[in-house]
């Protein structure tokens, strides 16, 4: 079994890691690590927990250990709900450490050493890795995307080999998105809040690396603009948005490349069946109905339409977030950097 | 004083009508019609009213009369709340029989000869008018928009002087928009509905008629593109919507031309101090916060950046629907048309 | 393999049902019935599936059958999901032909000869089957309580045998348990509607026949008064409610009677690990939190305090549906009935 | 005119004074109190107002003063926003400088010399001002109850001359009730929350204080029980509660009481036309429909049936906060007491 543990065990992000992780078939949860506050007590105490699955009581009694390179330093994978303030130095600190961190945070996202990862679909992007390592870090980072950034990401991929010159996209995102007490009940109740701080910038950035080609030295990212206007919905669970595509090919072509699409690889335990679902009713994918699809790891398109026009949506503290980090360190693992 | 009717006056847009003429300088409400089963019996007792507003007691005892032409045939304005179907011929006969017909239903929004009107945005097209009368219509009928397009084509009205090469538009619309039983609360708590029937139809040839131009004969349609996508968001009362416009002038341009924009007339009973309220807040125009703005005849709108991106926002069934329908009305008044 | 049909298969009870029969261990789900419209055709087509776990593709091409005695007459077990007026002769005629029908239905729970069932709370109940066998029917009716009822009298179990002078009892009810049209989202968000009906009538007689006595000729129902005053709430699943005890017992002779309470047997396929779980915690159980627990079919307990006062929540369309119907089937199993 | 302040006037109840008393009649809104960081700034530059009605153009200039006595000691009242711990010994200084202190706090709601008032229930316990004259302050502090117990003791009164033996009661609380920040979103949607600190204490105690006897001297507080469950519940404003009363009359009777109870004065600028509401339908009080029924100062009564049960609904930040401080301040003034 391969030790792994979670940074920042306790928020919103961190409860998800615990629970993909707590019966994970390769993955050995062994420790949690949380504020000064927390450390030193039993998980089971300290945490609030508040997935709507079930506490895995496996690790009530595991006790907390405080947020330090020195609490994680023999571990094999640390997963990172840090914070970005938090996680820049600390998430370096830990990598030079010797172990590998794959980070939800958004400290590293753009560092041009570091893998910008979808597993399924920019992989060969795990090569920078040995960048990492050629400038002496004994560890690595790996980090995932934003959680809005890895839906329409996922959702560009089909599309890339017949050519995009431009994105447009209009978000509808969940409450949980800003953590367990992000948004204020009376701010988000019956209301849409059309910002999200930092959030625009991202989604226009992060696709395009993810995107870009690696040349065994450096990202060429992809070239074609993104606008993106975000908006907060009274919703759970789940982002939904409304993409559109600056594209010289009509819909029948589109909708082609989208049911010929396959990821490179299956059969990882996190992966889901469908790393993509193409819709063909008129009025899905919809947000509670289908953010669970896949175990919450399926991205669901529909609506292609002229323009060239489409829906995408994912769950966001598992596709957009812990799911899509556990399932990069699955790829690591096959790929031997484990 | 002016006597007034409307039809359909238990339903959503109905009891919208019902609750802004109650009181209204100018208008009488005497006549309210609704279905058989409810015809004969005082209006108080019939519906079951569900506008957030108190109801108006001096229309309780008015006894409800059939939908039909004899019913309104000697007023002098009708309001319409009907469903499209019921509308399309009902509507000619009463306007036939010279009556005003201010109408909410969409069937006749796109005729050649019936004004589409949002009374600011475009009052010149009121002369559509008199070919109805030159046909022989002793009455005539006057439209308004859809409530999508109603937001959408308010805010553009300051651009068009600039250009408009096209727009692109992502919108999140509230419940009501479906009538009082149009969707099930568990279709719509929690959830996202990325589709509603007809609307993006709607929101993209509406408002080129608008935004067209009337020569003495006919309305010669706007000509950029128009591509909308349009989700059912769950709040109650306020559509929000995400523009991009296509345009070769800049942000401080935009920005300057719905800051100086004003309506060409002032001081009609329901029209707001502002048609347009521009934001400069990060995070606003919000839907509940913002929608009942000018007694929800304000169209707000924020977030005006490079792209040319923005966000509008108005209250669907009071400037979406049945305010903009008693506005044009008064228009029609000052102008002579009653 | 016992052979078992869903009546009423596409409503929001009915698809419970064939959610939890679609890999049932004892089960084999072989008729779905539903009205004429959808009869003749594929399942997975004619049914809008709702519930918040994935399709069963198993069950995807099955050819719906009428609703009628013919469709199910071989089968062993036929659970109805249909409204209280099509029940009411139905099920007897189903009865009579031979099947046993495990019935949400409210028609025939206070039926002298018929099992009001909760299977952990009064199994000896069971034995009114043997009357309904003697008076010349071949197969049996058994029916579940009220949605409502279960939770408030799985509660009340514990207290019993310490007395039960009177109970007091306000719910806060779900949306999904007026079924998936049941109420428009207009009329129930950002608001709480004070009346279900029927409900009260349900929940003030029902329990004193689940607790009362059986001395194998008929029940002789439970004495002690209950007051209910029911409230819908805006949530999707779980009904939650606050109870009042009158008893001459303290909370800590209450509270240990709740923590020594075990269901009479154990490991049947749909029974959870804890028919009741007790909370510690003074702000649990919590509705979306906790109505999951034991996948549904756990009544959470907590806030026991003076008064005797408490709260108890569960899961309304599975613990107080669907599970309840299938773990009755269960026990009938285990007790030879099939 | 009458020169009045606010203390804490940038949180949700200081909002809700601010907005009630900007176009008072009687009173002028001379002064608003923020915390240290917000003073010395125009008071429509600090505010983040979230009241769903437009924000007061005519205070947007004033300039915020510190929370101290030197900043009010002038003024004739002062409505104090302020949390408990701050207003404990501040409002005794305040009033001990010769100014009327009308609180929301509950700091001194309980104390012996201090009204617990509302204006149309209990107004002759005002004459406990003299006591604090007596003893020696300039001038005095008057309470009002927590929201709450606010709409219970209104509906309580009409039965009290009839006998109430005990109270039972649960409630169902709106989100506004813990302040603009003070429930996470993702705590409370699709959630109840069956827990609220201090609230039933609170509800437990208050209402025999207002319903007691003042015979010159002190309070003889009422003698009857009151057992309380607190829930949290999805709703943006409005709370709803069922209630049981023991007595030994019947349903007509407490009708009859209720329909001819009447406030013992009339015509005070916030006094509602009507102070008690008794619905004849099955399904109302509904919180969103009906909280805003006399400007939300209405308490709304319905389904009075034997038990004695009936429901009862207010708005929480007026009619439960705001609005009955300064219609308290209204009585003062009509009393002789400004």
């Amino acid at each position: 079994m391969i030790n792994v543990g979670v940074l920042g065990a306790t928020g919103a992000v961190g409860q998800r890691f615990v629970q993909l992780l707590a019966n994970h078939p390769w993955f050995e949860l062994t420790t949690l690590t949380a504020s000064e506050r927390s450390a030193g007590k039993p998980y089971g105490r300290v945490v609030n927990w508040r997935v709507d699955a079930p506490f895995p009581e496996t690790v009530a009694d595991r006790i907390v250990s405080p947020t330090t390179v020195e609490a994680v330093k023999d571990l094999d994978i640390v997963f990172s709900a840090l914070p970005a303030d938090i996680a820049k130095t600390l998430e370096m600190d830990i990598a030079d450490a010797g172990v590998i961190v794959c980070s939800n945070a958004s400290s590293h996202r753009m560092d041009p050493k570091v893998p910008l990862l979808i597993a399924e679909i920019n992989p060969e992007h795990i090569g920078l890795i040995d960048l990492q390592h050629d400038s002496g870090r004994d560890g690595c980072i790996v980090t995932n995307p934003n959680c809005s950034t890895i839906m329409l990401t996922s959702s560009l991929a089909p599309l890339l080999p017949l050519g995009i010159s431009g994105v447009t996209v209009a978000t509808l995102q969940a409450i949980s998105g800003a953590g367990f007490d992000g948004i204020p009940g009376m701010a988000i109740f019956d209301n849409v809040i059309p910002y999200i701080g930092s959030e625009e910038e991202k989604m226009e950035s992060e696709p395009k690396k993810i995107l870009g080609t690696f040349n065994g030295a450096e990202i060429e990212p992809a070239s074609f603009p993104i606008s993106a206007s975000c908006n907060r919905v009274p919703v759970i669970d789940g982002h939904l948005m409304s993409i559109w595509i600056d594209a010289d090919y009509g819909v029948a072509e589109a909708k082609n490349a989208f049911a010929r699409w396959r990821p490179p690889f299956s059969g990882l335990p996190t992966q889901p069946e469908e790393t993509l679902h193409i819709f063909e009713e008129p009025d899905r994918p919809q947000t509670r109905l289908d953010r669970n699809r896949g175990n919450g790891m399926t991205v669901s398109i529909g609506r292609i339409r002229d323009g060239i026009r489409y829906t995408a949506m994912g769950h966001n503290t598992i596709r957009g977030a812990a799911g899509s980090s556990v399932l990069n360190a699955e790829l690591l693992k096959t790929k031997g950097y484990i």
